[in-house]
């Protein structure tokens, strides 16, 4: 089954607001094992709405639209549908009824606009929305379904859950899984894993690139549940074999997450002492509920005078070697280890830019020193982009190469 | 002028990431005067995604499209555009061998991948990405222009704004203005404007809310400039002497850049001591290049003892009046204020949740004190929202608290 989903409204199209319905009913979908291959967003006009009902009955089994179920002029979207199908639009009298209530119940006017929500197209069925007062419809016709919902998100997403799966629900079983990785190009990635696309036509593979880091997504569809699993369970075991260096979790749970419960199980106190990130690291670790069990304190020192202050590093590290260096960043976790609550420390020094690059040491040149009592690890990277991207990458390379630590400890 | 914004990636059709390059597009190309009648998401399949690049060149002038650009096999949309076009892919030695030093500078190795991004349709100008390794490429053939982006949205918005607009700008005068405010709600805003939404048909307003913050927009498009110009000048005067005490600035210059350059300015140091906000506050800042002008060290006291232990808070005040209160707040900046070179202290703690509220101490409570060496400002907040909007309104709230304090200095 191919799938469309079609958002209506002039503040979309206009990017006054952001799309979150596509996204959701896209992956919802997904879920149900019904894929979808086109998003359309159009601005509340009459024609350009029908041209866009027309194509998509075109080319789509199923089509989800959001939005123009109000009570508005610009409310026209079952008026379109209606015509495209050549359906006529009826009274419900019991809708009707439902409407009126609402309106008394929350001591507002009802205007004769408000009667239009009570149409349908004949041979349609309404679906109930708890939450506004615009119902959706839900049409079968042929090989056509056509749901409309309205464009509110929780109104929508509500009446999704609870309307429209119970009527679109394939009987076949979906698997969708995830493995995360790190330190590795997507274009290298996907020529390593160009053999395994085509093997199983129940099992789709696919990398999705995000700013530090690459998704491979697994996705199994198959009637029959035990052997889909053990099919997923297989492909994942070969990805695992052939990236096992570069995997640092399962179905997108944040880095920092994945490194908060290392800490937490092995009972690890860490602090951050922090240069070129300003404090990043520490922040994205304090936004865990409950990151306190694992986080003492960072001393995020920017200037140099206050690695030599607070981190005790030797002014004539600096001198000889620089405030970027591998020297510098050991200097900082030793400092930050003399405070005896901290059992790990993370030290980062680097050049984030836009100033500052030179021939010897580049912009984007970062130094890390991952230490504790035992042992210290100092790590040299290179990243590229912009001073955002540069730090962005610190802070996720920093988790990454946390966890690598923590687990041979 | 009529645009479509075509969005290309089975990442967005499947819901797996949400599409914000849509949205920015669409708002940027509105500043510009063109709007938008129509946004598409493809999934990565040539068929389909010829079919939307038929259709998109039926009904718009502008066509934008992001990604596809990349070096992988799915990476298809300058084919697929040449061939809608009829055009020739041809190489571009110049490209080449950026490309080839990129890969150089970074020590990773180049595929046979990477080639094809050098390749460009006949008659088509490559428009360089600063960020990553995909140029994009604008073509414009009888009335229709067509725009290719790449897909990241760091990369695609650098490269829209410094390159494309000035080969997209149209004709009449636009001027776009934008007031934020901070500290009033929407709906209290928007009442207040009302009166001046429809004075001018040149002159439109909106309002924008953001998590802790509302932007006032003041788009005006005509022909003459300087009548234009007044106008925008009037009705922005009407806006400033309505909402005085809640504008922080203008034109969407980030908060934590304004205090930047008042501090720059008055040549302060500053630091932070923060509890609840773990970094954030200190991230935000060193997110500014150039940033180490005015920021000397921030000291992230997440456990109590780091309070003692670094910043001379007294235990027997954490004792009688609890972690979460002002006088805690009070001696965290003073305790900051002990190292000589800050001039400017700023302490914060609080409850982020979601554990640890009572009907006392709410989640949410946040105590703030702002100090220098004369003088000491507390600060008493109560956010609503989960533990990210908490920490995120404390944020925005200490920058536009700082921006007050030092304005009064």
């Amino acid at each position: 089954m191919k799938a469309e989903i079609i958002t209506i409204g002039t503040e979309i199209t206009t990017g006054s607001i952001l799309n979150t319905n596509s996204k959701y009913l896209a992956s919802k979908l997904l879920e149900l094992g019904i894929e979808t291959y086109y998003h359309t967003s159009v601005d509340d006009n009459v024609e350009r709405i029908k041209e866009v009902i027309d194509i998509s009955l075109k080319r789509a089994d199923l089509i989800v639209t959001t939005g123009g179920l109000g009570p508005t002029q610009d409310d026209i979207t079952k008026e379109i549908i209606s015509e495209a199908l050549g359906l006529k639009l009826i009274d419900d009298e019991d809708i009707l009824e439902i409407i009126k209530e609402k309106f008394n119940s929350l001591n507002r006017k009802m205007s004769l606009n408000n009667l239009k929500q009570a149409k349908k197209p004949e041979g349609s069925i309404f679906l109930n929305n708890n939450i506004g007062t615009a119902p959706g419809i839900f049409i079968k016709r042929a090989n056509k379904t056509i749901v409309m919902l309205p464009g509110p998100p929780i109104e929508m997403e509500t009446m999704f859950n609870n309307e429209v799966i119970p009527l679109i629900k394939q009987d076949y079983y979906i698997i969708n899984r995830s493995i995360n990785v790190v330190d590795i190009g997507e274009s290298q990635l996907e020529m390593e894993l160009r053999d395994l696309i085509n093997i199983d036509p129940d099992i789709n593979i696919a990398t999705f690139p995000k700013e530090s880091e690459v998704e491979i997504k697994i996705i199994g569809k198959s009637y029959n549940r035990e052997d889909l699993e053990d099919k997923v369970e297989y492909f994942i075991k070969i990805i695992e074999n052939r990236f096992r260096d570069y995997i640092y979790g399962y179905d997108n749970v944040p880095i920092e997450e994945i490194v908060f419960k290392i800490l937490k199980e092995k009972n690890y106190k860490i602090g951050f002492a922090e240069s070129c990130t300003g404090g990043l690291i520490s922040g994205r670790l304090s936004r865990i509920p409950g990151a306190s069990q694992v986080f003492d304190r960072s001393i995020i020192t920017y200037s140099n005078k206050s690695k030599i202050q607070e981190l005790g590093v030797n002014p004539l590290t600096i001198d000889k070697f620089g405030v970027v260096s591998e020297e510098t960043a050991i200097e900082m976790a030793k400092g930050l280890l003399n405070r005896e609550d901290i059992d790990i420390a993370l030290s980062i020094t680097g050049l984030a830019g836009p100033e500052g690059g030179t021939d010897e040491k580049p912009i984007g040149l970062v130094f890390m020193c991952i230490a504790n009592r035992n042992k210290a690890m100092p790590i040299r990277c290179n990243f590229i982009g912009n001073r955002e991207n540069i730090q962005n990458k610190a802070v996720t390379k920093a988790f990454s190469e946390l966890r690598k630590f923590l687990l041979n400890l």
